[in-house]
């Protein structure tokens, strides 16, 4: 069993913003050269998610407003009124969304349907931002 | 450490609709022979989810509910303006619900408390689905 | 690949309770001796769940918020018709927030951001709880 790690920088640009990270993920599991496991892919920030859904911009402004209809931005947070940058609610979005989606590997391949991308969901204010990506399974014999 | 695929094909006929998988998963890990480890189950769609909670058929009803009530199925989706089937309100909720769980194994059971049991969930119109699990751990020594 | 299992028995006091178990689940790591994997942290219960996010007491009251305004506790539920504790609200929160979480492990540490925390979070009556967690990986060559 064969175990790799990988890491994405990035620099988001909108919020919130939706970024198609599946190529990465499939880039790092041809290198990883693990024909059977499972990617996980990790957000390491307070303020931002991993999403599994279709690229569809209609969609994904959708969500957005599904997002801003549940936990608004302009809405009192008890959160904004430390010495902080008025997220509160990036950080609730956060928390429905989630840090990681796992997804499984067979054939050297993403076990991903034909319209599953996999996204990092910027929530907060666009700024540098890293994404994990480990790769654990078997090299074919 | 071993490591094995599954794959659960099925048929929906309701939306939403809650369909208890524990005991498939269940039998799988029996036939894995792994007594140690995890089960990842895995939903390869943009409109159905996995979930754990209990097999309580009032319950279900009322997440069905707080689904209808949270991303209302009559809305305006620019999602539903393409040339797609009206299902913008089933992405929306999906993405809420995570396309996996992860379910650990001890002594080659489950460890699922006394009322969890796995749901796969459909969000969209009735259709053939599938899910892929994924078992890996260590056979006893 | 080595795999370890550890379980964590706690009271919960509150509801909704956010307990932090950050320094649990990193002592484990500890005493692992697993260097590069990853940590599942799962919730065995129906009305509980595991989440990541700052530990911030306004930010956890602003989400115990969002989940009363999302799924109000004093709402008509099915549920609360049979012969149960009146929890039809913990229950859907629960689908909601999921059971588990998984942080990836790399020099024998948790990949958590610099405001990351995991979080045992109660969602019904304050009750006798445990959480499970698995550490799957390799022991530094």
């Amino acid at each position: 069993m064969e175990l790799k790690m990988y890491t994405v920088s990035l620099q988001t640009k909108l919020s919130p913003q939706f970024i198609d990270i599946t190529d990465d993920v499939d880039a790092f599991v041809k290198i990883s050269e693990i024909d059977k496991g499972n990617a996980v892919v990790f957000s390491p920030h307070t303020t931002t998610a991993i999403i599994i859904n279709e690229n569809d911009s209609k969609l994904l402004q959708d969500f957005a407003d599904v997002l801003e209809h549940l936990v608004p931005k302009k809405q009192n947070y008890n959160h904004n009124t430390s010495e902080y940058e008025g997220n509160g609610h990036s950080h609730c979005r956060q928390i429905l969304l989630g840090s990681s989606e796992t997804v499984l590997i067979e054939d050297g391949k993403l076990c991903l349907g034909a319209w599953q991308r996999i996204f990092f969901v910027e929530l907060d204010s666009p700024r540098d931002r890293k994404i994990i990506i480990q790769i654990m399974g078997n090299k074919n014999l």
